[in-house]
């Protein structure tokens, strides 16, 4: 019997780069890592039914605690029978803890120990939320994987502000612990802190995993500082990191840092990339991005990525496509979006691939000599 | 062998109403009527895919040759192998004329004996149609039925404006026929109009049904007049139309319409209502309108229209589609355009065993005896 509700089971290493395929068990079925996870920001993935969700092959997505705690209210969604039933969706669920978007709103004096103080997004009204009451809402929302509420840092941070913002966000974690009150059916992964300091993340992942949780995450990177950067903090953070819970890149993303990731141990990723490049007309390939709505795409009656079997590529043109979007067409935001999910969830299955063939090292090779050159 | 590519087979006449149920039979699949066509004005039925479309038992579209024309270019269309496929329908498509948006962009003295000068809605650029032109581009659209490039006269209108109307739609429809490329794979349908005057409507259908075509439409009703006028132009109108050939009611509508379309031998219909309702988070019941969006449907954990057997109705709840079309997410208005093109559609199903079974009067009493009732 497992300790926990969500847990991982480790299948292949990858020889070349230390990368690892496994898979993560949870209440609402298996997924296999490394994993992309759709983001359904407001309780649906952003233009696409759940059936085309899970028939693109994504077995867990993402929802957003601040903005359904906000609305509809996550009380309605209880009574609902939790967010699965809400939004009859029958694979995984993560929710993170709403700490990304408050404070994204909040002014810094407003971060206090208790809690964060800030104003709706959409109507204005001040609130507070808490590690209590972020967990309040994820148990509401019945969710498989709950995030602990943590503060992610901007970027820049002085050094001294995100050192006593990751010793807090370790004090939160422990009350995140304490207020948790469904622990039999959803899983609580903790957050690793640190900003771009090399000894604070090592401080981070020394406090969080010290806590006996389902998995744990890195959080506070992927905020804007360069590439170098962002692998450097990986590079420091996962090997501080059990090998046997699942390991979560909050807030990746492209399908370079997806890859990067994964080379280094990481097995679950999150990203709005593929939904919000889609409502803007813009696709990922394997030659780089096409911005479909381009004039030279007009007469393109092939479709929008020659090679790729997605519902949009199978069907469509890239010039009905780029007809739709010019014409504000809701079908045409469908397509771009339905393309970019099973680009990126394609990707994964490649990545896995190259994995369990012991060369994800040349396949990340392979890939960056393909994304130079326009098709 | 048929005369025409679209024709029509007739199956039963309603002994209680007149009403009837047939086959209209097109180079792209039979479908059975009184039918309702959904809309895809820019070669698409917003928000929805084609399989969805067809998988609800649409048997054809209509689309829009003043859009498709402007935007992408019917030459766009053609290249691509026209309508059908560069939109991936199989079933059937009519287009419309143009007629119809280029009326309501023209002042009344840009309209002449040649055709009619506008200015596009896109930019502003100044555009001349005419009976040739709308029959070019919609040859090239390669729709399975096309219509005459008529005058819709508003509402109201004074008689001699209206009677002048009428004679120059005539003379356009022999533009029409003389300049129709493609006869063999595309059937031209003609449209009596007359304004709200019944000796004109007279006059009109006298000519326009003079002329050997496919089919023949009721055009200019349904722009505003009171229903007893609406009855009454059907009335007078629909009698003097061929039994042999379809009968298209343009622009209709709303569920009363449509039932009393049936009741005197129309055998199809068009129109947005469907879509554009459920763009605004409005469905159509049995019961009458609903605001989904209203705050009393907040904590409705029952499906929209209870009883109704839709994919939005057999999966979500009424609250879920609340929260979507409040959260603006495009999935909500999806759904409710999924309920409403089903409800139609469901609807005409509905009217034609009515007819069947020789009892669509009696229908109609009931339909309107439940719909003025809430649910």
């Amino acid at each position: 019997m497992p300790e926990f509700p969500v847990w991982y089971e480790h299948i292949h290493t990858c020889k070349q780069t230390g990368a690892r395929v496994g898979k993560v068990h949870t209440p609402h079925g298996t997924f296999m890592t490394p994993a992309f996870m759709p983001v359904g920001t407001q309780a649906s993935v952003k233009g696409m039914s759940p059936e085309e969700v899970s028939g693109m092959g994504a077995g867990i997505i993402l929802s957003n605690t601040y903005h359904l705690w906000l609305r509809p209210g996550s009380d309605i969604v209880a009574e609902a029978g939790g967010l699965h039933k809400f939004m009859n969706w029958n694979g995984a669920v993560l929710t993170d803890s709403g700490g990304f978007q408050v404070f994204s709103l909040a002014k810094p004096k407003d971060i206090v120990e208790e809690g964060v103080k800030f104003s709706s997004h959409i109507d204005g009204r001040k609130l507070f939320l808490t590690p209590e009451i972020s967990m309040q809402v994820q148990n509401d929302l019945g969710s498989d994987i709950i995030m602990a509420f943590d503060e992610c840092c901007p970027y820049p941070s002085p050094k001294d502000y995100a050192k006593r913002s990751l010793e807090r966000t370790t004090r939160w974690l422990d009350r995140c612990i304490e207020a948790h009150k469904r622990p039999d059916e959803q899983a609580l992964f903790g957050i690793i802190q640190g900003s771009m300091y090399e000894d604070l993340r090592k401080i981070s992942a020394e406090q969080i995993t010290s806590r006996n949780l389902a998995g744990y995450a890195i959080g506070g990177i992927s905020v804007g500082e360069p590439k170098e950067l962002f692998l450097k903090m990986i590079d420091c953070t996962v090997p501080l990191m059990p090998e046997d819970k699942p390991r979560y890149l909050m807030g990746v993303g492209t399908p370079d840092y997806l890859i990067e990731g994964s080379c280094r141990g990481v097995d679950m990723f999150d990203c709005v990339l593929p939904t919000r490049m889609g409502r803007h007309g813009t696709i990922l390939t394997d030659h780089g991005r096409k911005i479909i709505r381009d004039k030279k795409y007009a007469r393109d009656f092939g479709p929008m990525d020659p090679g790729c079997d997605c519902y949009a590529c199978r069907n469509y043109s890239a010039a009905y496509v780029r007809h739709l979007i010019k014409a504000n067409e809701m079908f045409g935001l469908r397509l771009c979006t339905f393309h970019n999910i099973h680009y990126l969830l394609r990707l994964m299955e490649r990545v896995r691939e190259a994995i369990m063939n012991d060369r994800l090292g040349d396949f990340r090779d392979e890939y960056y000599k393909t994304i130079s050159q326009e098709a």
